[in-house]
């Protein structure tokens, strides 16, 4: 479907929810707020569905809206934005992912499922954010400064704040255009990228003390035990995210985060450079992923668990796979 | 001047130094190696001239340049990239800072000392490789692949990756068409800003273990002594930059690093997030420097020297200065 089109189905209909997918981030909200806002400015009645509320390090996108308690359980048309399969829509928002209950999807993932009646998808755009402002921009509505902010945000976190390879030309071009609006984006990118809070910031600190290296440095390892996150009093769900830092250490060519699950019950988190594939080494313990990012359980005691990754790294570096 | 005037000088001489300043970053060096490049490709000669060396680290500039070692000890013109001041040229280069010796200065630098015969100077650039860009695309110079590696390389070093407030819009179009030329800028981003050595990550992981927090996690102060640095085993230079630490933590309106030089002397860094001025803070104590971003030194003993910083943020949060 064409900008066009998604255009006609906004004019179209008087009333949307606007779905986000669950642990919403700085893309999906971003999407979200600044389609709910153009939508309102319409004239329309727009409300913003979450599974899991709004998180209030995203409060700067979600300024001065409030939600529309009296658009009734059927609105005219539902979108989820940023969601590539029902089953990130979270539960509370079951109910629309049954056939048919989404009306249109705005999506850059490529691995969609299509379960919307129509499906804006684009897989090589870096973020859903930047094909709203191209649907902004070509069928002429407006951006205004908070529209501004939310479009950054959802393309710059995507991004890694344009570090990251899925950066596009156009994604820089969109982040000028947005920034002549007059957008804080400093504020917005510490917020996103340098702040952490002193919880998270004790974890990492945690993690990383327990680091170990192999392989002359090639590679590095953290493991993340019950005891470790019980004995650090802080929330599980801040170990999360951890996968990046054994990797981005000099030197290192496969970088790997063990998490306990479950006694005897341990998830892998793997990610090597240009030199190493990820996605092989972890379908040989039954897992899978990307060439530079994958993952893997295996079950059993902590070091024997510690000594088949070493010897399925040593077969690795040993291999043509260098 | 104009950017014709220094296209000019690069037509009419026929041989070149090009000066980078001390302690090279990427946008020296990226401004040095793209200008080298352009004017070899033009088939004058130049050479890059660093007190420091180049750090290993920039390899991926300095790919397949080689020194003329024919060039001989005259050269027609001598152009300084990115140095505000003779100062910053250091000891190798000393026989460049005095006066007349520099024919060209290009330069983003506010404070510069004006110390060459001519100055290409524009404040308001975040980099001086964007100035550089700037003149090769008014000019007619063509941009090959190499000179754009260098060129988003002195941008996006001295952008912090497109983060910081000197961020400009003309940055973000010229990332976009410096890409279009076929650069890996995510190997780039990876090496400026994720990689660390395994030396730079113990120091990180040392000096945010002894974090302190006062004021209801107001302010976060960092202590580094000499016994610290000793006992590390790790170069002291590997404890340089790490300023920015305290502030981003979640709460922090006044971080300070605290740096032991002699006995009984320190070197305190300041950072502050737009309540409190850091500039004020440190005029308290004879330093100065930027409104976010300060620096001053405060003699005694330790325990003495932190409780006067304390009393000083103690004063700073009771002000007006909020």
């Amino acid at each position: 479907m064409t900008l066009w089109d998604v255009k006609k189905i906004l004019d179209e209909n008087q009333s949307f929810d606007i779905l986000v997918h669950k642990n919403p981030d700085g893309d999906t909200l971003g999407s979200g707020f600044a389609l709910c806002r153009v939508l309102r400015k319409m004239g329309k009645r727009a409300n913003i569905l979450s599974s899991d509320g709004f998180p209030p390090r995203y409060a700067f996108l979600y300024e001065g809206y409030e939600e529309d308690a009296d658009i009734g359980g059927n609105t005219d048309c539902v979108i989820a934005v940023d969601i590539a399969d029902t089953v990130l829509m979270g539960h509370r928002l079951e109910k629309y992912t049954c056939e048919g209950a989404v009306d249109l999807c705005i999506d850059h993932h490529i691995s969609n499922k299509m379960y919307a009646k129509q499906t804006l998808l684009d897989g090589s755009a870096p973020a859903t954010a930047l094909i709203l402002y191209r649907l902004f921009k070509e069928t002429g509505i407006e951006i205004d400064r908070q529209t501004a902010v939310c479009l950054y945000t959802g393309i710059a976190t995507d991004t890694g704040c344009f570090k990251y390879e899925n950066t596009t030309p156009e994604a820089h071009v969109a982040a000028a255009e947005l920034m002549d609006l007059g957008i804080d984006y400093a504020d917005i990118n510490r917020r996103m990228f340098d702040l952490r809070t002193k919880s998270r910031l004790a974890v990492e600190q945690l993690a990383m003390s327990k680091i170990e290296y192999d392989f002359g440095g090639r590679m590095s390892m953290i493991v993340v035990t019950k005891q470790m996150i019980d004995e650090s009093g802080a929330d599980e769900a801040e170990f999360d995210g951890l996968a990046a830092l054994p990797l981005n250490i000099e030197g290192v060519d496969i970088g790997i985060t063990v998490k306990q699950r479950d006694e005897g019950r341990y998830k892998l988190s793997v990610r090597t450079n240009d030199k190493l594939n990820a996605s092989e080494f972890c379908k040989g313990f039954g897992g899978g992923g990307h060439i530079r990012a994958a993952g893997c359980e295996i079950c059993g005691k902590l070091e024997d668990v510690k000594s088949s990754i070493r010897a399925a790294v040593k077969e690795l570096l040993e291999s043509g796979n260098e």
